[in-house]
Order: C-alpha cells, then sequence, then structure tokens
C-alpha cells in the first residue's frame, strides 16, 4: 500500500493550504464539480517516480502552467535568432556547395559563382516579399502545410508537409555536421580522432535538450552566437571588401588541392546544378511564417519586420562571401566530409590566422548548430498541426511540462542522429537534397496564396495575387530545374521518401476515422437504464485472490456467480470444484475437461453454448487477470486471459471485465 | 459478429452428435456441471485460424488426446534408436577429436589412441553399471537432476541441470554439424558453395517439426538410419579387421596433411586433453535413465536391457574405430570445420570407394543429425520437469497438441542453431566442451545414488552403494582432469554459462514464490457475500461507446455512477459536462481541471482524496479501454489507462475494472 508521503520541501508556487481540507494540498475548488489540480496533485509519490522528477527538473526546468503560454512569446532581438539561424547559417556552406559542383569543370568555371550568387539573392527577395503576404494573411501560423491545405486541398497540403518534414531532419543532420566541420577546419584532429560523429551526436542531443525546457530560454540562450556570427561576417565582409578594393588582399594559402582533375564539361546543366545547390542558401525562409503566434503582439507586423532584417542580413553575407572566395582563390572543401570550408579559407585570409579567425569559426559553429534550432521549432509545430488534424499520431500534439511538443522534439532528434551515423558524418552529400523539399513547399505555398487572393478578393488582392504569382512561378522552376539536374545524386530518395510520408498520414487518417465511427456517439440519443437481466461467469484455473477478488466483484453485478474451470486433469478438476463450493458459498462451479488440452477455445465455445440457452439476458466475463510486477514477469505467466478477452470482446450479448489483481504493494 | 460457421466436414473422432442437444457437437455431459470438451470446441472458426489450423495439421499431425499418452509407449527396438543415437553417434568424431590433439606433438603419438580408447571404454563400463542401478531406483525417469535435487539438494540439482541443459543444445549443434560433415566428406563442394550453415539449420528445423509430432513417429522414423549405421560400422569393423589380421589392408590414400607441424611436447598433460576429448564419446550414456517412463512395461526392465545393448555396441564401435584409424594411418581432420573425417578416411580405405563407403557415410550423417534427436528428447523432458518444480517458465511443462512439451523444443532448436551459426558450422571447437556438462552431471548424479543407499538401506545397498561410489570418484576425476586440461580451450565458457543457468532457475522459483505467497488463498477461509458498499466512479476523456458501455455495466454495481473527466481546457469540460448529463441521464460528472496537463496523476489523487472522505466504502474503477483492432494502432492511441491501472491496482480501498470496447466485429 502506497502511503501518502509528506510534501518533500518543494518549492511550490501556490502555498495556500488550507489545513481544515484535506484536498487543498491538491485542488481548488472552482464551482460544483468542478476542481483545479495544483502542482501539487501531479508531484511524484515513490522514490524512483522522485528521482526521475528531479532528473527531469535539471534538464527542463520546472512544470509550466497552460497559462503561461502567453508569457512565452518572443521580442524581435530574440525572434531573429531563433527563426533566422537556418537561414543565415547557410552563408557557411552555400557558397562551397556551388564552388564544388563547379570544380567539375576545373577552377577557372569559379567566376560563375558571382552571377549564381545574384541570381539566388534575387530568388531570396521574390519569396520574402511572397512570404510578406502569408504573414498578413495568416497571422495564426503561415506555413506552407496550412496555406497549401486551405487552398489548395489535402493531397497539396501533404505534399507540402511532407517536404518540410524532410528538409527539417535534414537541416539538423547537415547543419550540426556543418558546424562541426567548422571546428574542425581550425582543430582537425578532432577529425583525425574519429571524435566527428560522435560530437555531432552529442551537439543534436543539446539542442533537443535545451528545445524541451521550452522556447523562451532557447531564445535567450540562442541569440548570442547569432549576434556574433553576424558581427563576425558583417566585418569580415567589410575588411575583405576594403582590402581587396586596396589591392591589398592576398591569395588564399594553405589550400588543400582539389583532388582529381576536371571531369566534366562547363555547360548549362552544370550551371543548373550548382544553382541548384547554391539554393540551400534559402532554406528556413519558411520559419518566420510558420512561427508568427510566437511573436509579441502585434504578431504579424513584428513577424514582417523581422522576416524583412533576415533577408537582407542573408543577402549581404551571402553575396560578400561569394564575392571575397573569389578575390581570394578559394577552393571547396573535397567531397568526403574532410577538407576546409570555404567560408574559413577566406577567413583565415582576410583577418589572418589571429583571434578574430577563431571567433569567426566559433560563431559559424555555433550558428550551424543553432541552425538546427529552427528545425527543433518547426518540426514539431507542424507536426502538432498534422497531428491535431489526424494526420499524425495523436501524442504529437501533446505539450509536455514545459509546454514544449515532446513527442516532435524528440522524434527530430533521433531521426537526424540516425542519418548522421548512417552517413558517417559525411553529410554534404546531403546539402543538394534539400533544396527540393524548400522549394516544393515554396511553390505549394505560394499558389495556395495565389488562390486565396482569387477567392477572397479583398483590397489590393491583384497586386497581392500578383506578388505570391511571380513568387509561385519563378519556385516552381526551381524545383524542376533542381530535380532534372540533382536527379541522379540523390534527389530520387526525396522523391521516394515524401510520397512514403503522405501515404503514411494518410493511412493514419483513414485509421483514426474508422475508429472513431466504430466508437462515435450520436450525439442526440439518450441512454437508459440497462434492461436486459445478465448472468455473470468468472473464469478460473486456480484458486486466488485474483479469482476471490473477481467473484466479489461478480457478486455485486447479479444474483448468481458461474465459475468456469477448463481442467486438463478430471481429479484436480473435482478438487478444485470441491475448494472453491466450500470457500465461496454460492458460487456455482461449472468443470469443462478438455481432453486435448486447449484451454481458451473450450472456454469461449462453453460460453457461446450457454449463452444460447437464453438469448434474453447478456453474459458478463470477469477475467481475473494476475498482474505481474516486472516486465520480465511476463514471460512467467500465460497469457490464457488476453487470448480470452481478444475472443470475446466486440460480440454481441457478451460484456468482458478485466479485474487485474496485483499483491499488496 | 463472428457466426457459428457450420463445421467443415474434418474427421473427428466422436461422431455421435444428438440433434436436439446443441450443446452435444461441442461437448459430452458427464454430469451435474461437469462437461467434457470434444475436439470440435477447440476446432478454428475464422479463415485465418483454419489456414493455421490445415498448416499445422500437415507439419505435426491431428490433435492426439491425453488419454492417448499411454500409447506412445516404445518397444525396445524403437526405444535403441531413440535413446542410443547420441551415444552411438560420437562414434564419428570421437577417435577423430583424440588424434587432433595428439597431432599437436607430431603424428607418432597416434600409438597412444589405443590405450586412450580403452580407458574410455572402461569408462563406460563404471557409468553403465552405475545407471542401471538408477534407473532400477528411480523408475520414473533418474535423470541426473532427480537423483542429485532428491538426495543432495537443490543446488546439486540445479548445477546437474544446468550441465545437461547446456550439454543437449552443444550435443545438437555439434552433432548436425559433424553430420553434415559426414556429407560433405563425400561431397566437398556442399562446404566451397557455402551451403553447410544453411543444411545444418535446416537440418536442426527438420528435427524440431519430428520432435514436435510427438515421440511415437520419431521412434519410427528414426529406427532405420540408426540400424543402418550400426550395421555399416560393424560390417566396416569386420571387413577391416580381418583385412588387418590377414595383413590386406592399404594404407590412407588422399588425405590431407596437416596444416602446421608439431608444435607441442608430448606429455602427461597433452594425453589428458586428447582423453578429455575421447571421454565425448560419452555424452548420452544417460539418455535411457532419463526416459525410463517412455519404454512399454516393465519399464525398468526394458530400459536396464537397452543400457546394457547400447553400452556394448558403443564399446565395439568406438575401439574397433580407434583400432582400425591406427591401422590405416588415418589423420584428422584439420581444427577449421573442414578436411575429411578419421571415420570417413578408415571407411574409404576399408571397403574402397564403393556403394558400401557411400551407405556408411550417409549412415553416418543420419544418425548425427539423429543424435540431435535425443537432444530434443532430453531437453523437453528436463525443462518440463524443471518448470514443474518452479524453475523454468510454467509454459514448459505444457503439452501440446501432439503431446509434445513444445516449448522445450522449439527453444532447442532456436539456441542451437543460434550456436551453429555464430560459429559458422565449424563447431569442432565445442566438442571438447560438452564432455566436461555430461561428466558433472554423472559424477552429481552418481554421488546422489550413493546417498540414496545409505539412506534407504535396503537389500545389497552396500554392494550397490560401492558401484556407484566407484562412479561418482571415477567421473569425478574426469571432471577435474578436463576442467584443468581444457581449460584454456573453452571450457570457461561453460564455467561461466552454468552458474548463469543456475542464478536464473533460482531467480525464477523465487519469483513464482514471491507471486504464490501474494496469490495465495488459505484453504481454510469462508469467504462471505460482499459486506462494503461501494461506490462506482468511471474514467472518461471522450464521450464514446466505451465509455456507454463502461457507465451501463457501472450502473448494474452501484446506484450512482460517478464520470471524471480531466481536462485540459475548461471550455472544451463544461461541452462534456453538458453532453453527459444530457445523454446519460442520472450520471454524476467531476471535472478536474489540469492547468499543468498532467491526466493520470491529478485523477488518481482525485480518487485518493474523494475516498479518504468516507472511508467505509471503497471505490470501484471502471477504465473504458478501446481495443485496438491491430497493434500498429497502439502507438495512434495513448496508454492513459493503462498507467492508471497500475497507478491503482493493488491499493487497499481500491478495485480496478477493465472495460475493453472493441468495435463490432
Amino acid at each position: 500500500m502506497a502511503e501518502q508521503r509528506p510534501l518533500q520541501g518543494r518549492k511550490l508556487g501556490d502555498r495556500r493550504v488550507v489545513v481544515d481540507r484535506p484536498h487543498a494540498r491538491y485542488f481548488r475548488y472552482l464551482g460544483p464539480g468542478v476542481l483545479e489540480a495544483k502542482l501539487e496533485a501531479q508531484a511524484p509519490r515513490t522514490p524512483y517516480q522522485r528521482r526521475m522528477a528531479s532528473v527531469r527538473g535539471i534538464l527542463f526546468g520546472r512544470p509550466l502552467s497552460s497559462a503561461a503560454d502567453l508569457t512565452e512569446r518572443l521580442p524581435k532581438w530574440k525572434a531573429l535568432p531563433v527563426f533566422s539561424s537556418d537561414v543565415m547559417s547557410s552563408v557557411a556552406y552555400a557558397t562551397g556547395a556551388m564552388m564544388l559542383i563547379l570544380a567539375g569543370a576545373g577552377t577557372d568555371t569559379f567566376k560563375y559563382v558571382l552571377g549564381l550568387s545574384v541570381v539566388v539573392v534575387a530568388l531570396l527577395v521574390i519569396v520574402t516579399f511572397s512570404y510578406r503576404q502569408t504573414i498578413r494573411a495568416y497571422p495564426n501560423g503561415g506555413g506552407s502545410y496550412i496555406v497549401a491545405h486551405a487552398n489548395l486541398g489535402v493531397l497539396a497540403g501533404l505534399t507540402a508537409a511532407g517536404s518540410l518534414l524532410t528538409d527539417y531532419v535534414l537541416t539538423v543532420a547537415v547543419s550540426v555536421s556543418s558546424g562541426v566541420q567548422a571546428l574542425y577546419s581550425a582543430f582537425p584532429w578532432i577529425q583525425q580522432q574519429g571524435l566527428a560523429v560522435p560530437l555531432i551526436a552529442l551537439s543534436i542531443l543539446l539542442v533537443m535538450i535545451v528545445n524541451l525546457r521550452g522556447l523562451r530560454e532557447s531564445g535567450t540562450l540562442f541569440a548570442s552566437p547569432t549576434y556574433i556570427f553576424i558581427g563576425s561576417m558583417l566585418l569580415l565582409i567589410g575588411v575583405g571588401v576594403l582590402r581587396s578594393l586596396t589591392g591589398n588582399l592576398p591569395q588564399a594559402s594553405e589550400v588543400q588541392p582539389l583532388s582529381g582533375v576536371a571531369t566534366e564539361n562547363m555547360g548549362i546543366f552544370l550551371l543548373c546544378k550548382a544553382f541548384a545547390n547554391g539554393c540551400s542558401a534559402m532554406t528556413g525562409t519558411e520559419a518566420v511564417a510558420n512561427g508568427v503566434p510566437a511573436f509579441k503582439p502585434v504578431e504579424w507586423k513584428n513577424a514582417q519586420q523581422t522576416m524583412i532584417i533576415m533577408a537582407t542580413l542573408l543577402g549581404i553575407m551571402f553575396m560578400g562571401t561569394s564575392y571575397l572566395a573569389i578575390q581570394v582563390g578559394a577552393h571547396p572543401a573535397g567531397f568526403q566530409g574532410g577538407g576546409e570550408s570555404v567560408l574559413s579559407q577566406v577567413g583565415r585570409t582576410v583577418f589572418g590566422p589571429g583571434l578574430m579567425y577563431y571567433v569567426l569559426q566559433f560563431s559559424t559553429m555555433g550558428i550551424l548548430i543553432l541552425a538546427a534550432n529552427t528545425s527543433f521549432a518547426d518540426f514539431p509545430r507542424l507536426s502538432s498541426i498534422l497531428a491535431r488534424d489526424g494526420f499524425f499520431p495523436r501524442q504529437f500534439a501533446l505539450r509536455g511540462e514545459r509546454l514544449a511538443f515532446n513527442s516532435g522534439i524528440v522524434a527530430l532528434a533521433l531521426i537526424s542522429i540516425g542519418l548522421v551515423v548512417a552517413f558517417g558524418g559525411s553529410t554534404d552529400r546531403l546539402i543538394g537534397l534539400y533544396a527540393i523539399g524548400v522549394f516544393t513547399s515554396f511553390t505549394l505555398s505560394q499558389s495556395g496564396m495565389v488562390r486565396h487572393w482569387f477567392v477572397e478578393r479583398g483590397s489590393g488582392w491583384r497586386r497581392s495575387a500578383f506578388i505570391n504569382g511571380v513568387g509561385a512561378v519563378v519556385t516552381g522552376v526551381v524545383v524542376v530545374v533542381i530535380a532534372i539536374s540533382k536527379f541522379d545524386q540523390g534527389v530520387w530518395m526525396i522523391i521516394i521518401v515524401v510520397p512514403i510520408l503522405i501515404a503514411m498520414m494518410l493511412f493514419i487518417k483513414h485509421e483514426y476515422d474508422l475508429e472513431g465511427i466504430g466508437l462515435d456517439v450520436q450525439p442526440d440519443v439518450v441512454f437508459g437504464p440497462p434492461h436486459r437481466r445478465q448472468r455473470v461467469v468468472v473464469v478460473a484455473q486456480t484458486m486466488s485472490r485474483a479469482v476471490v477478488q473477481a467473484v466479489k466483484v461478480g457478486e455485486t453485478m447479479g444474483e448468481e456467480v458461474q465459475l468456469v474451470h477448463v481442467t486438463l486433469d478430471p481429479g484436480e478438476g473435482e478438487r478444485f470444484r470441491e475448494r472453491v463450493e466450500r470457500q465461496l458459498p454460492g458460487v456455482r462451479v461449472v468443470l469443462v475437461e478438455s481432453p486435448y488440452r486447449a484451454l481458451v477455445r473450450p472456454f469461449v465455445r462453453y460460453l457461446e453454448v450457454s449463452q444460447a440457452e437464453d438469448p434474453d439476458r447478456i453474459t458478463v466475463v470477469l477475467l481475473p487477470e494476475h498482474l505481474p510486477r516486472h516486465w520480465w514477469d511476463r514471460i512467467l505467466y500465460n497469457q490464457n486471459v488476453h487470448r480470452i478477452r481478444a475472443a470475446l470482446v466486440g460480440r454481441k450479448d457478451f460484456v468482458v471485465l478485466d479485474t487485474p489483481y496485483r499483491r499488496g504493494m
């Protein structure tokens, strides 16, 4: 018997304990038949629960009330790092990713980098203006899924959702891997010692824990590295451009030679591939639009301003990096997850190998790991919306103690760690993969917006529809370019994974709907009191306290309790009958001898046959179930009760009641 | 709703169906409140069950009634192959195993083989006479476990049991592997094609299926290869000895050279190691003593005679093989699971490469695979005895449709296949390991017998005690010799595994005892009718048919049903209350608002607190449980019901009832 232990001196928000009302420690009375549970009502009881609770307290902080939700809003200066680290961090690899493709046709093709960067920035401007409108139109969060679902239907919505979910996973894997690459660009021994993969996994777990603590702390923690990165980048570009204009910029030294020689010819196809890689700079642009409700009021206005600031900074940093990379003659790092990053080469050349270079490298690592954080904000939010709509298991819609969507956060961490381990930490190959998901969702979202304006036809709707229309067409073209040019480089995986995800979500919806039909009660039926007679049957294989309990329960339900015993040995059966009739007077024992040693089916047949004798009553079957104390005890007891239950539940004329019994604790 | 389908024309033993008694198809009335289930009562109903049943029928035959047990007894001519294939089959490898050790000190040491063989046969004689006495004293089966447990206590018994269980597994792995070796000694391509391991696994599965069919068929099936093997061996020895005496026996040709040169010095230690390997010839000697009840009456007499015949044949074949191996100059096969076996070289030389050689090889393979069968008879029998005594999970004591101990048979097959796969089919290294288990159990069994005679002191007890005493001392010395000489060759594994097994069995016993204490009902208590008032509480999170069913059940148990709803959202809670009070008149709804989003603990606290208000009554908690139709649906529904149940079951003043609901089938 678990005793009510005194409270272990935990600090609680509410201390107005009135001593003469024993309930008052756990509940607050709000009215007749309405209580509010205090935090104390879910306080741990057993030593084990208490230990778990204190571990959770250290990792995640104390539980937050649902009412605390509003205070978890972000001011703009915190929202910028939370939502923009993904998009800004891509500066660290996007230029290199373009150069790597071009290098296939020799290093003199690097001159195209600047032109391609201009195209990417132009795309960024179009998409930013498109999303500015979405933010205004969907102030409760206008992710691609919501916009596409609302305007273009379920399948479009799920396609956007599937693309985004895939992308979030890829973002976490690639960003954190690149962050650790920034570290071992400066300290090569980390990679040589084989510490890269464990370090990546650890970083992902760290980001996970921070996110399980809830949004506000995430904002505070993530603000400084982001601002240091932005500062270092702007300084880098400023100093670099100044030195370049004054003819004072040296060539990059200590550059590792490119392995292999030019194997491809320069052409439009190669340019398209390089462009596709450059598009990875734009992943995460949608984050702000997704997260409008996390901003302080007026939400949409703050979100729009944040988006503009973000896009501006991104444009400057991306163009600057590409320009300087050409000026210093940087070479892209090799494909196989090794080598120095382009940004590191630029930084080393511009700043020299001093303090500022290391600040740049560390803040690059910081922002890349924080980039993962954007996905940790978006993936759980999207999956909670999907769960609310029935496309994801319901637990994804539940908020944890700290108001975070724990299931989504944990799922994202585990899947992306799996991806990192599977690719041995060389996730460079994945960079090219996630542009297609991002642009698919851009296209669907903006097509949805076009429809939205056509349906709504508010003031200035033609202008709005035009802006979104341009966005939709341009991003749609990019999707096709990426799909064709990168098909053989793994994009086919995305083209397989996304439909599988969609099918899965449709299947989950189907299952929920089906069960809903089976369980739903018409809202206008009034259920009267029970009107059929019932006989009560207890199944018993041994004389145990579990059986005695079931008989006692049965006696409160009907005049007579019948006890059915299936026996393999007639002699044993008679002894059992004698014992039951002596110890439980009034109980009628039926012995079923089973010469073929089956227990479950003869019992079920007997119930059917005897029910058929008097079809006007129903049969209530009480199943004394012995609950093992430990999971390992399960293999020590056979599971006949479960088989009987499975055979009878859901059948007309039968009601099955499990009467679990466990010896006193 | 599963309908009662007409019987699908199955042939049944009992056809006296009386049409006007609907029960008569399934049950036979034996008296008031006593029915006997006919085979029809466990006939399959659903198409899936029917498919499964017909597969089982093909593999295992039709179910046997428990009353058929007596007819499953074995005449001596069938008992000999069933119980002796293990011990006889060791002729196929024991000589080679000795030579392999000696080869370490050069091939001229082979002269010691004959001497060692004499020692082994002397041991065999001693052990046989010892067991003759055990058979007489324990006519219900006198395995080492029973004898040691009864006379020397639990720990000695479990040590014997653990050693034997380990041995049975090793026997299956080694015998079947050696059997397949006999095959690829004749057809080397089998091994070259990598077919050895799959072939071994398949053979084990085949033996498993045959055993699941029950003992009688096993006897019939296994008789012929055993007798062919015995015949071929006797012919081989006869022809070989004759040719040898007439100076007409050539040297073995085509012998593969020994890899490596002499690396060890001849000495007593090497002789001991060789002797230890030779002792593997005696594994399985105990089989007859274990299986006394399987003989036809008079059981003990038939068993004794069978044992003598078996030992005589073994002695002749083992000595003969060793003698001929020296005469033809056979070399042992290499350690690594390849090469031609010694017996194959002898056969090829004596018979020449004609028909008789192939008959010998095939029957060797046959008996080696059948040797596994002895383990398949012994392991399940021993584990059923252990299960009856509470040292093994109870399902090991249940007989299957064909009266075989299915759990033990399947467990043995899976573990030994695992061993074969782990060792890649080269189980030669395991041969030396199982002698120690056998001799440990010999020693314990015979020490137990000595104690038995001292306690019983019947006529001639001194003589009997002396015989068993000599056996115990001699086999005990062998155990020490093996443990020391082969310690570094893997015997340490056995010395680790057996204690782990013993600890496991003691733990299982402990768990059963503990649960027994918790569940046991004093046999003299009379339980009166329920005397405490009860209130009925239903927990409900949604309005569903499962909840309606729980309320209806609750209404038959008490005047008023209280429905408790834990809500995260006060507005939703009020709507729920309104709906319940409208649709289920008379039900009192209590809302518990949970601002910290916990569901289970606030509910449990509420029940505790309200129970404490009126401690004279008990609280009956009805848990509407929605049973998913498929296993994969489980992840779609959260398992709060299980957590509530776990929190309340076993507590004073609470009775928990699961009311499972599944939508109609």
